[in-house]
Formats: structure tokens, sequence, C-alpha cells
């Protein structure tokens, strides 16, 4: 009999929960499934009802956080979509924020990277779910382009890779060296000269 | 009997190289001094009598790169310091060219960084040697700044650490989408716009 819909997706956020704790103590390759159902108190029925493998349930996680960021992104645009450089600034804050735990975050979404570089089907699954949280966001930096009445000298997509990547490389510093280089600073400093230089009103 | 020099130093050139390869394949966890030894051709006793640990010869293989790729951008300065954007193209470029492999040395690279993060002796000694690349990198950004009479609006030390968080960022979606940003596009494109927005001549 299958389980009502609200108790399981109760099981399913608790899941999630306890793998993101598990895979920053063991890392992905050390977390087995079993390790990660004894942190949230489920059997591995439980787990297997939800997630057909370890790499599924990683990238329920990756979208669980791209969902709620694109919605925060989303509830900023009826007041700041006229003003790009604060709507920037306000979302960079956001991707700061989007993750519980930076570091957890950076742990499991670098590793599972790394899998992927080593397993075709896990960069198959990894590439199509990050392509489509690229093309959400270049969506809404083409909105806020219409809105605002600003002509990209580059196209919106190049834009959100250069944020990601930036994002992702800058987090790994600030992880090692917390002091020198504050969560967010190089974007700070560095996005907003570049959307001014592609920018013609 | 200590071995003669220049056996030695070739005895090491041989270990990391066969390291790479076995990091690049099992994982920096996976791989066991042992593994490296037989890629190598040495027995454990060669390899601890040049290297006091694994990680220790991953920080010897990062410090071989970085020193290759200080050597290359030196080598450019006498023609190209008056010319900061030529030279920063150029630079770029060398990015791309100094490993060997741009797929096995992401792997090793950005794995070491992650058991950094779980390790604080690997942390402490991975932020030694990245500080010592990223002085040596910013003492040529000002010997440049200098030579060009070129003023900049930010520390030369932060726009450093911008260029190397952009490229760590960017090659790993390089690496996973070869076709969609080829090596190098997203710092090609952006970081001229920044180097030219800090300029003030």
């Amino acid at each position: 009999m299958p389980l009502p819909k609200r108790r399981r997706s109760a099981t399913r956020a608790r899941l999630l929960e306890g793998a993101l704790e598990v895979f920053a103590e063991r890392g992905f390759h050390g977390a087995s499934v079993e390790d990660i159902c004894d942190r949230a108190g489920f059997t591995r029925g439980a787990f297997y009802s939800n997630f057909g493998s370890k790499d599924e349930l990683v990238l329920a996680l990756f979208e669980a956080t791209t969902d709620r960021l694109l919605e925060q992104i989303a509830a900023l645009l009826p007041d700041l979509a006229n003003q790009p450089g604060t709507l920037l600034d306000a979302v960079l804050g956001l991707l700061d924020d989007a993750a519980p735990d930076q570091r957890q975050w950076h742990l499991i979404s670098t590793e599972f990277t790394l899998h992927a570089l080593r397993n075709p089907a896990a960069a198959e699954a990894l590439v199509r779910q990050r392509t489509v949280f690229r093309q959400r966001l270049t969506e809404l930096v083409e909105e806020i382009s219409r809105t605002s009445g600003l002509r990209l000298s580059v196209p919106a997509e190049q834009f959100v890779r250069l944020v990601t990547a930036l994002h992702e490389g800058a987090r790994a510093q600030t992880l090692l060296e917390p002091e020198e280089v504050p969560a967010g600073s190089l974007e700070h400093t560095f996005l907003p000269m570049v959307l001014d230089a592609i920018s013609r009103r």
C-alpha cells in the first residue's frame, strides 16, 4: 500500500537532511545508503521507496536547493527588476544563503561533480540538471533585461555561466581562507563591473 | 648511501607522473602509495626517500606545476609588460597549457582541496602553498602595473584571486560540457572587461 503523500515527503526531507550531514562527514563515496538511513532513522526500504540510488538522492538534494533559490530570486523581481545592479547584489546574497551550510554544500556538490567526471551516467544526469537550472536563471536574466530596457552585449546564458563558475571557484577559497576571502566578496567586487561592461541602455 | 642527485630527481619526476595517472583513475583516497610505486616502477623505499607521505607528493605535484607556470609567465614579461590586455590573454592561454592534462589536473587538485577541508594539517599545507603562488602572481601583476603605468582600483591580489577562482570554477564546466564551454572561454570573455574596469591610466 503506498504511503500517504504527506508522510512520504516528510520521509524524503529527513533522508535528504541526514544525507547532507553524512556526506559532509564521510564523503560521497564513504557514505553508504545504510549510514544515511541510520542518521535519518529510517530503514533501507524507506530509502528505496523514495530514491532509486545514492546518485538519485544527491540529484534530489541539488534540485531542492536550486528550486528554493529560483523561488527566492523570482520573489525579488517585482521590486527590483528595474534595478539590475541592486538585483544582482541581492541575488549574490541569496547564493550564499540558499544552502543551509556552505561547507556541507560545497563538499557534496564538488564530490558529486568529481564522481560525474568518472561516471558517464552520473555526468549525464548532472549536466541535465545543471542545464535546467541554468536555463531558468537565463530566462530570469532575459526577463530583467526586457523589463529594465537593458541590452546585453553577451548572451544572458554566458553571464549566468560566469556567475556560477565564479561562485563555485570563490567558495573553495572562502572555505580554505574564511578570513581572507569572506563569502561572496569576489562576486560582490567584480560581477557588478562585468554587468556594467556588458550593459547597453 | 644517498643516491646521486640527478638519479634522485628522475625518480621523483617518474613518481609524480605515475601518481597523477593513478589519482585520475582511482581518486586521491583510492590510490595507495603502493599503487603509485607500481605504476612508476619503484619500491616503497624509493617513494619514502623522496616524499614523506601521499599528501607531500600531491603538494610537490602542485608546486612543480605552479613553478612551471610562473616561469612561463615571467618569460612573457620582457615583450608584453607594456600591454596588459595582450599579456592577460597570453597568461590565460598558459593556464590551460600549464598542466599536461586538464582533466587529471582538475581531479587531483579538487580532490586534494576536499581532503584539506576535512583535514586541518593538509589545509594548512595547501593554504601555505597557494599563498606562495598567489603572492608571486601578485608581484608579477604589480610589476606589470608599474611598467605599463597602470593604476589598479583594487589590490592586485584581489584580481589574482578573481582569476584563479574563475579559472577553477570554469574548468569544472568545461570538463562536464566541453562543447558548450571551450577551455578558457569564460576567462577570455570576461576577465579583459574586469581588467579594463579596474584600470586607471
